[in-house]
């Protein structure tokens, strides 16, 4: 008998640990806290997912768009595609012994990256030309590919591709789940994303969009190559997002990701007509985890109070804010 | 005793009807005559989709680019993206009483069509300028629908949209169905043909490569909208379609299929690296049931005998042209 309700209560305890592991294995949003964020996200997915109702949208229609810096990975204390620059400065360097007295390069080459960037878009222009021009499209998605496999981020020493933000990496695998198709519309460079968006986010080359500069195509004796020219092709940022989404995808989002003025117009775009549609913004308010400010955010934090937008507070919304390291 | 003999001849009768049935069925290429085109095209895919052989290649890399005039549909007499823009020039004549004298649209009106293209680039720049912009991108859309869904070719009387190649239908869901993403890479206007190329032949608006012409994001009352505005904003033919291929898709095209030199590039850029690799051209040589022309193919054609490109011989290779018309 004493063996029998030993058995019992064994049989009870495997039962009560199965139904936990069901119920969090059940949530697809585990470092989500319970607020309205949450709560918003969810019961648009629902709404939108759910046949024979007025929202409805099939599957071919579920485009979800995201903004990449300050909203799937963070981009303090300068935007992570600045340090692939100015690392690249550095390694170009002996090959550039006028940069030693020439700026912007001369204060990348002292470390002083806010002298640097002091001349701002004319500087970073100038750095994005040296450093992101003249070689083949494969040439440098393996500048790219080394780059983000090794570089490290001067405040967590962690590489780049890690400080990417855990509740949204969830949150892109949870619209995927419900057949939304998820893309990237950044500001940042088309080919430095690519790389690497499908190891880090699970979003193919084909579904980012972003600036570009232009390319042209030669036949060389080993054969084909497309050589990147230092010449600005498209400004992916403001009212470029709209453009540049139309261009790359040709439906207009039914929900829009962002966390800065850049991504007002996306969040617009993505709202501003009949149906069920969804805009959240990222707000930073964590300055223990992460970063906290209202810096270039200002006027979108307006809009998303005065249109009903979604607004993440990440101090309180985010159980955790990057995913934990691979050992 | 005769009863049961003769329910089993039944049965046997049951039983092949099947099995014939059933290999129909399993021919994913029923309009392609058993030659080298259909060969190439059936030893191509196992090669890349055989697991744990060196020429493999996974699903996520299986790009396949598809031009579209004379490729996937017709292409004479005329581009019928001019049909297009000789119809919107005949709408729109009540409002441009000068078009009655100024070229080319005079000639348009009169039905000179010969004429009014004489003006080479520049006519066809006029024509496209006057009939494609001005209005949003959603109004756009609609007119191309409803032209989509009217407009007949003049000599067989089938819509535009039912000039498309069955077996080149059939092509296109025999590499989806192995793994393939298939994307239009077309020198036609990417926004004239995204409203019909999910209905016709099952690729997604994201997945049309075009040329295109410039856009502008506004706020309107309404809404925000997109204007497409009278400059031309990237040309995708020739040299333009590998630049195109890397700013949409971002990937490589393991395989291509083009019918002129327009595609050559295209072509090279797919099969000019290593591993598995498959370009194939449309040789137009039934002037029986399609149009028989070497014009503009020339090089191209030089091209695929120096390089082993496949080509298609229509009047040989193909079973039949058009799709049967929906009754």
């Amino acid at each position: 008998m004493r063996f029998q309700s030993r058995l019992r209560l064994l049989t009870f305890v495997l039962f009560l640990t199965c139904c936990a592991f069901q119920l969090h294995a059940a949530d697809p949003l585990p470092s989500w806290n319970d607020s309205a964020a949450r709560q918003n996200i969810m019961a648009f997915v629902k709404k939108v997912t759910t046949e024979g109702t007025p929202d409805y949208v099939p599957p071919e229609l579920r485009i979800a768009t995201f903004d990449n810096d300050g909203t799937l990975w963070s981009e303090k204390p300068m935007y992570f595609q600045m340090y692939f620059a100015v690392d690249r400065v550095k390694t170009l360097a002996p090959q550039h012994p006028e940069w030693k007295t020439q700026e912007p390069f001369a204060s990348v080459l002292k470390g002083d990256y806010k002298t640097a960037f002091a001349g701002g878009e004319k500087a970073v222009l100038q750095l994005v030309v040296a450093t992101h021009a003249g070689m083949t499209t494969t040439e440098f998605e393996q500048i790219v590919n080394k780059w983000s496999e090794t570089a490290r981020h001067p405040k967590t020493g962690r590489l780049f591709t890690e400080m990417v933000y855990q509740p949204m990496l969830e949150l892109l695998a949870y619209m995927r789940a419900n057949g939304f198709k998820t893309f990237i519309v950044s500001g940042g460079g088309i080919e430095f994303m690519r790389p690497w968006t499908n190891r880090v986010y699970g979003i193919p080359p084909q579904q980012v969009v972003g600036s570009s500069i232009k390319t042209k195509f030669e036949m060389r004796d080993s054969g084909p190559v497309l050589i990147r020219l230092p010449e600005v092709n498209f400004i992916d940022d403001k009212a470029g997002k709209p453009i540049g989404i139309n261009s790359h995808i040709g439906l207009r989002p039914i929900a829009a990701f962002g966390n800065s003025d850049g991504d007002i117009q996306m969040l617009e775009w993505a709202t501003g007509t009949s149906g069920a549609r969804f805009a959240l913004l990222v707000h930073h308010t964590d300055a223990k985890r992460e970063y906290a400010y209202n810096t270039g955010a200002v006027q979108a934090l307006k809009d998303a109070s005065e249109k009903g937008w979604t607004v993440v507070n990440m101090k309180d919304d985010w159980k955790v804010i990057y995913p934990p390291l691979k050992k």
